[in-house]
């Protein structure tokens, strides 16, 4: 049920972009228990002009290697089950594809059950 | 109101990435009874590697032919009222420009009124 | 806190688009209260069939300069606090880079605290 969006500076190799997503998926799978095969992810690529970011914010230090992940989930895991998942995945992207957990942003967006269709025009979760 | 963001794969003819905007427009209009006019859709398109999903998930035969419809619409409609507006996306969709309904994932995410300008810095909803 | 997706036509300068970042941020600094440096922006160009708006809904005048700005913000904001971040972006982007105010679009997503890593893997605000 997640949908994830990944964004980061253009020049990474598909590779290591596909790295990105696939942790994201197995840290949902371990953090929140989404089911198996539960993996809906979009990459965009930006220009330097079009990806802001503050290199000091709350003190931690980000450079252009940055990735920002926002996921839309259901609204039904404790905050334990956020704060392991956003520990599995800065942990799991520093040993693949590399990347400092200080240049890993995740913002979270919760929705009810009933606010998916994954095809056919049903609400599989209704 | 709905921020509609349609994801695909590269390569359909903007007839056809218009064609799902429309449907989409069209069903909201249906299924959420939103006014005349209230149509405001970005349509972003992927290349393979940046675009991922499962072939099977619940049991639904997905191909490169997927679209992500993702909705950002007031908090005001029923659950059946969202069943409603799937059915009628997948079925609009099947006849033009003619996507399986396996093939359309939509997800929904709701905000309070007050969460909207549509112009002159003005709340129009609040 | 906030995420910001800005998205426009394709066309304008790298400073213009700098320009409509910079004045969301200041905007959610004076409305909002954001902490100094929080300041996370992404901005995506379209071509016009993959840019759909109403150039009418509600009785404002719409063009192809619109600028659709969606902000994923902490759900701790009033309704007043919520239309002086829209009067103060919009009266910004009218100055610089110089966008009429009815051209100006916002969409609020609101998350609870606990839904953010800022990095490290630590939910900074839980």
């Amino acid at each position: 049920m997640p949908l994830v969006r990944i964004s980061l500076r253009k020049g990474k190799t598909p590779d290591y972009r596909r790295a990105i997503a696939k942790h994201v998926y197995e840290a949902l799978r371990e953090a929140f228990k989404v089911p198996d095969e539960d993996r809906f992810v979009l990459i965009d690529e930006y220009e330097g002009s079009d990806f802001i970011y503050s290199p000091s914010y709350l003190g931690v230090t980000r450079d252009d290697d940055l990735v920002m992940i926002q996921i839309t989930a259901n609204n039904t895991r404790t905050v334990d089950q956020k704060k392991a998942l956003y520990a599995a995945i800065a942990e799991r992207l520093a040993k693949d594809p590399g990347i400092r957990p200080e240049n890993v942003l995740i913002s979270l967006v919760e929705v009810a059950k009933e606010n998916w269709s994954f095809g056919n025009g049903v609400a599989q979760y209704a």
